[in-house]
């Protein structure tokens, strides 16, 4: 599909990566990256692995970290619990190498398709941090309201990897 | 890996179907739903095609749509731009029937995998709401802030399926 907006006059400047918002055809139809950021100034991200599919993981970028991802090929997140940039796998050696970015409808969404360096993004330890489910069969939740684990074994052992690190997780 | 966490003793009442958030390692390592709900009181929901794994939408569920997605075993969303529950395809016949749904480490994250009745789920006509890529090659962008589109053609007219209702993309 060849999109019949005028994508030249909204070239981006060198100064700002993306393209201004200026219609809603522009933002569904057209060919420049035009993220919008949410009041908090973040666009969520799905990561997936770049081979199997599986989702690997959920978070944020701000304009900053998705300008560096794009300029490195490699996942920048923002940190909402460290409030930083996060280059993931700076700590953990796991660094997600991008061989996709996608975009979504009305460009408030990104999702990455990646390659990840040791094969694991969760923190806890898993490959993916989606390890546990809820199946459905014929409509209806074979286990209602109790999880069945998907990973048996941990990728990685989070102690040796993150040491003494405050864990992430808020209740 | 089995948990060694007292599940028991956190079981859901009937009135409210999922666990309280007790502790970090409950929420990480137990087997039950107690998913987190945001300042707002939605949860970010990641949809996937259950047969080819491609992410066909990001939205968002509260407390019920999450309760009746697991009654019905199809997805039900939270319209952040209607401020109403959303049976996602009531108006286009596009229902997404749940195969799977699975939660995140911290469990303030949901993963659906669909199968969609009419093959689509974007409201702009496509199959997926992510039909434009920038592709990376050796950790380089291969066409730097320009889009490809993934889909050349769209799966169902929306004029036809939606007619005059509006177009939720807000710039």
């Amino acid at each position: 599909m060849k999109p019949d907006v005028d994508d030249e006059a909204h070239m981006p400047e060198a100064s700002n990566p993306f393209a201004e918002r200026t219609s809603v055809e522009f933002v569904e139809e057209g060919v420049q990256l035009a993220p919008k950021f949410d009041a908090h100034g973040l666009i969520p991200v799905i990561t997936t692995d770049f081979t199997s599919g599986e989702v690997l993981m959920h978070a944020y970028m701000n304009r900053e970290a998705l300008a560096q991802t794009l300029a490195i090929g490699e996942a920048v997140y923002w940190s909402r619990s460290r409030q930083q940039l996060w280059h993931k796998g700076a700590t953990s050696g796991l660094v997600q190498k991008v061989r996709e970015l996608r975009i979504d409808d009305d460009q408030d969404c990104v999702w990455l398709r990646v390659e990840v360096v040791g094969g694991a993004s969760c923190h806890v330890g898993y490959r993916s941090c989606f390890y546990r489910r809820v199946q459905f069969r014929e409509g209806k939740p074979a286990t209602p309201s109790v999880l069945e684990f998907t990973e048996q074994e941990k990728a990685f052992d989070p102690k040796a990897v993150y040491g003494d690190a405050p864990n992430p997780t808020r209740l």
